[in-house]
Formats: C-alpha cells, sequence, structure tokens
C-alpha cells in the first residue's frame, strides 16, 4: 500500500465522473447504483443510454465489517492480476475487464446485473446447463498457461513472487484446511451433527490427511488458481437466446495446487447433489464432477502440445493429471466438510426443511473423498460413494 | 539491478580500503590476495596482524567467461539471505558472516584459507570425519526455520517472493534436470558409456521420472535450500585440535524441495564411494548417506515440537519425512547422471586411472536411485544398491 496517498474510497456519486476520468464513459447521463453483495468489496453498476459497466473497488477492510477489520486492498491486484491473466487465454469465460485503476484498487468490468448467481439458480431448483463443462475449461485454461508448460520458467519465477497472498491465503488456511477439525470459536453446526463434528475432531486418519492437503495448499506452486471457486463465484444466465457464464472474483488469486480451483468447485457441486436427491429433485446435479473433470483434461491435453517445455513428456502428463484429480477429491472432501461444521456455511443445505441428514450425508461424502482420493479411480468412483450415502 | 550506480568493482587494492570503510577493519597493515576459485565469483583474503577476512563479491557476469556472459549479480542477495537464516538457527555449520554490502553484492566472512574442500581431501584419500553429521544437521536447521512448520505462514510467503531466483534455478532446470537424458551440446562424456548415455537418451521410464523430479524442483516450495550442496561447498580442517566444518556458497538458494538439498550431497558422496571402492581404500564413504539422513531426521525431529503451526501432527510429520526421503534418492540419482553424462564432471571419477568401469557402476546406480525412489525403505537398500555393482 505505497499508493495510500492517491487511494479514494468511490462513492456512488463518484462513479460517473470517475468512468469519465478513466475514459470508460463520454458525457452522456449515467444512472448509478451500488449492488456491494459479498463481504468483501463494493460494486457499482452504472448504466446509459449506449453503456452497462460496474465498477468493482477493494476497500482497506472488509466491507461487512468496517474498519475495525482491517485487510489489504491489494486482493484487488490480485483479481485484476488472474483475470489478465485469462483474459488472454480464454477470455468468454470470465467477464470483460475494461481496465485496472491499481492506484484506488478498482477494476472496470463488464455489467453482469443481468447474470444470476449460479447457487441461488441452484438452490431454486435450476439446473447447471453447460457450467460444469465451462468451469473445467476455465481451470484448464487458467492453470495450464500460468504453470511450467505454459510459461517460460523466470515469467513463472516472477508470478509466483508477484501473487503471493499471505492475508487471503492465511484464510483458506485457517478456515478451510484447519478449523473444522480442531476446537475453535468460528465452528458451528446443525445440533443433528453433534455426534459426527466431535467425531471428525478426534479422527487421527482424517486429520493426518487434511493436513497433507493443508501443505500442499501451502507449498505445491503448480499455477495462478482462481482461489475461491464455488458456485457463488459463478454467474449464469442468457443473453440473446445463448447461455452466458461467467466466473468472477478471483481476489483469492495465487500460485497454488490447481486441484484447489477444482476441488472447490466439486465440493459445491457434490452439495448440491446431496440437495437436490434430498428434495428428490429430476437433474443431473451428480454428473457435474465428471463434466468439469472431463472438460478439464480435454482442455488440458489440447494445449499440451503448446508447452513450452517440452521435457515434460506425455508420460509425465498422465501422471500430472492424476496427481490433480487426486489432489482436487481431497480439496473437494475439505470444501464440504468447512461448510457444514466450519465457519461459512451452504444456503444448500440450510435452506432444506431438516438441513440433518443431508449434512450427516454430505459430512460423510467429504470424510470419503479427503481419506481415500488415492484410490478414487475416475469420476464414477466418486458417483458411487455419492449415491451410497 | 537497481544499485548499478553505486556498484563498484573491487580489486585487491581496493580491499583494505573497503574493509575499513565497512567497520570490519581498523587502520591497521592488512595484506590482500586474491583467491577466486568458483567459476562465478572473486573472493579476497585479507590478513592482519589481529585479523583475516575474505570478502566476496558477485559480479555482474561469470568471472571465469568475463562480461560476455552476464549474470544478474543478485546471487549475492540470495547467499547472504540463506547465510542470514542459518546464522540465526545454526550459527556453527557456516563460515561467520560479518555483513553484507548489498549495494556492491559483497559479503564479509570468516577467513577459511585455513580450510580445504571436502572434494579434494576426499579424493587425495582423506576421511569425511564428522561432516555428514554436520550436513545433515545444517539441512535440517535451514529447511526447518523456513518450512511452514518453523516459519509464520506470511513470513513465509515474503520469503517465497524474496527468494525467488530465476537465472539460477534455470541452470539448474537444463544442467541438472533435464539436458543430460536429452540430446545436448553440453553433454560429454567417457567413451566407454557411449552405450548408456545413449540408452539414458532414449529410457522413457527414467524420462518421465526425471520429469516429475524436475516439476517437483520448479514448484515444490517447501524450504529455502542451499541450492548447491555438494562436496565442492563444504570445508573442513583442524582448529585447535577440534575439528571444523563449513557448508558455504549457498548463492543457488531459493524456496524449494528439501530433498534438493539433501540428494545432492548424497550424490556426491555415493560417487566418493563408488571411487573409494574401485581404488580399494578403507574408509566409510558408503556411510555417509546413512550418517547424513541420521542426522537430518534426528535434527529435524527434535525440532518438531517448537514448530508454529501445531495442526501438522505427528503422524503427518511420519508422511512429510518419508516424501523427503523419496525425493532426496531421487534427486541423488539426478546428481549422479549428470555429474557423469552432463556438463559438469566429478573429479571423484575423471581423476582414476580408468574412469570408465566406475562411471558405469555410478551411472546405473544413479538410474536405479531416480526410477526405485519410491520403493527404498532406507539407507540400509541404498547400501545394497551401492554393493551390487
Amino acid at each position: 500500500m505505497t499508493t495510500t496517498q492517491t487511494y479514494r474510497i468511490l462513492e456512488a456519486d463518484d462513479i460517473a465522473a470517475y468512468l469519465r476520468e478513466r475514459g470508460h464513459a463520454d458525457g452522456g447521463d449515467l444512472t448509478v447504483r451500488e449492488v456491494s453483495d459479498g463481504n468483501m468489496n463494493r460494486v457499482f453498476i452504472a448504466t446509459g443510454p449506449t453503456l452497462g459497466l460496474a465498477v468493482k473497488q477493494a476497500l482497506p477492510w472488509v466491507r461487512v465489517a468496517g474498519p475495525s477489520w482491517p485487510m489489504s486492498p491489494s486482493r484487488a491486484d490480485a483479481e485484476a492480476r488472474a483475470y489478465a491473466q485469462v483474459a488472454a487465454v480464454a477470455p468468454d469465460t470470465i467477464p470483460a475487464i475494461l481496465g485496472y485503476d491499481a492506484a484506488n484498487y478498482a477494476l472496470t468490468m463488464e455489467d453482469m446485473s443481468d447474470l444470476r448467481v449460479l447457487r441461488t439458480v441452484l438452490n431454486e431448483g435450476g439446473s447447471y446447463g453447460d457450467t460444469s463443462r465451462h468451469v473445467g475449461a476455465f481451470v484448464a485454461a487458467l492453470s495450464f498457461a500460468t504453470s511450467d508448460f505454459g510459461m517460460p520458467s523466470a515469467d513463472r519465477k516472477a508470478l509466483i513472487a508477484a501473487s503471493v497472498s499471505p492475508e487471503l491465503c492465511k484464510i483458506t488456511e485457517d478456515v478451510v484446511l484447519s478449523e473444522p477439525y480442531i476446537e475453535h470459536e468460528h465452528n458451528h453446526w446443525h445440533p443433528a451433527l453433534n455426534d459426527l463434528a466431535a467425531a471428525f475432531r478426534a479422527d487421527p486418519v482424517l486429520r493426518t490427511e487434511v493436513a497433507d492437503l493443508r501443505h500442499t495448499f501451502m507449498t505445491g506452486a503448480q499455477a495462478l488458481l482462481h482461489g475461491d471457486l464455488h458456485t457463488g463465484s459463478i454467474m449464469v444466465g442468457d443473453r440473446e437466446g445463448a447461455p452466458v457464464v461467467r466466473v468472477f472474483d478471483p481476489e483469492f488469486s495465487f500460485v497454488g495446487p490447481i486441484g484447489f480451483d477444482l476441488g472447490l468447485y466439486w465440493g459445491n457441486a457434490l452439495v448440491s447433489a446431496v440437495r437436490a436427491r434430498t428434495l428428490g429433485l429430476d437433474g443431473d446435479h451428480a454428473e457435474q464432477l465428471a463434466l468439469s473433470w472431463q472438460a478439464f483434461e480435454t482442455e488440458f491435453r489440447r494445449l499440451w502440445p503448446t508447452r513450452v517445455d517440452t521435457f515434460f513428456d506425455d508420460a509425465y502428463l498422465d501422471r500430472f493429471l492424476r496427481r490433480v484429480w487426486s489432489d482436487s477429491l481431497g480439496f473437494a472432501g475439505a470444501e464440504i466438510v468447512r461448510r457444514i461444521i466450519g465457519f461459512a456455511h451452504l444456503t444448500d443445505l440450510t435452506t432444506l426443511p431438516d438441513p440433518g441428514p443431508a449434512s450427516r450425508e454430505a459430512l460423510l461424502l467429504g470424510r470419503a473423498l479427503i481419506v481415500n482420493r488415492a484410490e478414487l479411480a475416475g469420476p464414477e468412483d466418486v458417483r458411487a460413494l455419492l449415491e451410497k450415502k
């Protein structure tokens, strides 16, 4: 934060002038409204006769908490960096970015207020449509381009150095990858899960496997990640009759293990499948892990011949993808567990008439994914686990 | 290199004034001689009635090649950073550092001209003495202190960012971890090895395993490494009747997989054992892998209760050490292979009356270590491989 002196907190009344100043709008009238929704940042939508834009600004604190919970606004740098990497290789998987104003930690981007958050759509009984194929391709494009396969060695080192994100990584290390397995004031759960929550805290096998995933998260510098790729970080909708999917909010981005991105999505997709089954809904929720993995693998293999470092051979690719697969399963399990007995819960389960039984099924599935991740050979094995209940 | 304007190349005639200016010497007479020995840097020894010091300066090029081969002198920053980390936890394993002058990329340090390079001692038929225990303890102290076990998460991220070392890592990625397995102008070998060199280049199993080690080197950000821990980076001797060991030259230091440091030492120790056997010498060369591993493991386990992050439990420590063990074996094998059919060879073998047979034994040992590293359970298994020839 060496730019504090020029950093100004934007209010709705400032946005029209700000957009003109940045060259994103001409002199025409703009209507601006604040639509801040996530916990961290402010978002404004500006619309005019020929224009629709969003401005997202990171504040030097957590938005919903205020200045008493300071948080470096450099998370916006991480977000802009991730968007820039994806824009170069798969621009249609993310919102269009018109510009990043580093001095004010503000992104000017596509207005997505006509789209809806995937989790909300699912909770209302909607379907995934083509989302999982899109997510798999997004992860493949971002991770290949920023791995030692897609990026020259020296550029990679510069990316690793630029993208370290101590504050946001620490949140994940704590909230996702340790607190649910120890006594912690953040943890809470449905009373029907008292026995399982206690059992998980006393489970030496589970603890060691989670420690292994946690260390992989801390040390496995494979590729630039989105870092928070749950179903609340994806917008879906239709434009002129065509489906539109946008992965957004990559402010937790850093160079880490690829399986963390796939795993977060899978954890959320599997919980949505448990919800759908509990409600007796039709739909292909249980197929989303397979669809996103296939899309990821297909795209990664399609990109492989373009790798900058041909010492890595095809046999190594097979081994590498196998490693990504098992890491992803482990992180999926950790995501499920922390979303049920940790700090932040999933509306997929909390809005069920009786969250207890479905939460129990999901928790046990999460544990099985973590503990058995090396033995689960493919999506069909996960499907079998899910169906066993 | 933002400090170019103040960066001055020191000559022998400058050293006395330089040491006074830096506060390392008073007005007394100093005798200065240049003793530059490695490929990269200049070293001067200054001695006076009450003083003996060394000044090591990194030039903006490779010393033995001259300005036509530019090389960032920031490798001296890496060296100073590594020394500072070790000095805080195991100062007696490295030379005493009196100061680092970042503007001139110059370290002022203990005069070690009374000590001798371990490789030279061994090649002359000398013994390891207590060196391997010392090396194991050095690796444990440095790696524990700079891992996520010994250092808080945010400090670790800062260390990772500060210690990226694109130029020097690229040398290792190329010279150690790919060139020996492909056609490359750097490669050369004894004519008696023509068949094996060709076989190694056409060996798909070996290639994939080396690719795996290479990717681990590029992405496994476990701890700050020495980065070039062969028997030429260790000085040994006696002072007042007590043995003295100093690990030096950590200019290849960066945050990488711990097994790379142990593996380089093991590769060199195993080759010294092949040499000793070839010459029919007595001695405990073949025991050095076991001695350094035991010292490493003992020290790492001794430090474990001091870890800053107790989510990592004892069962995870066992798994982690098992991973370091197998990584180390793989890197040991890669070090052996590259030192026989790659760019830079070992005098341990080249000075033998007939280097052919011993080089062949060592090459096959190297391959076995790489390919079977996951199955070799402990030092006794490596000893058996070594004795099988």
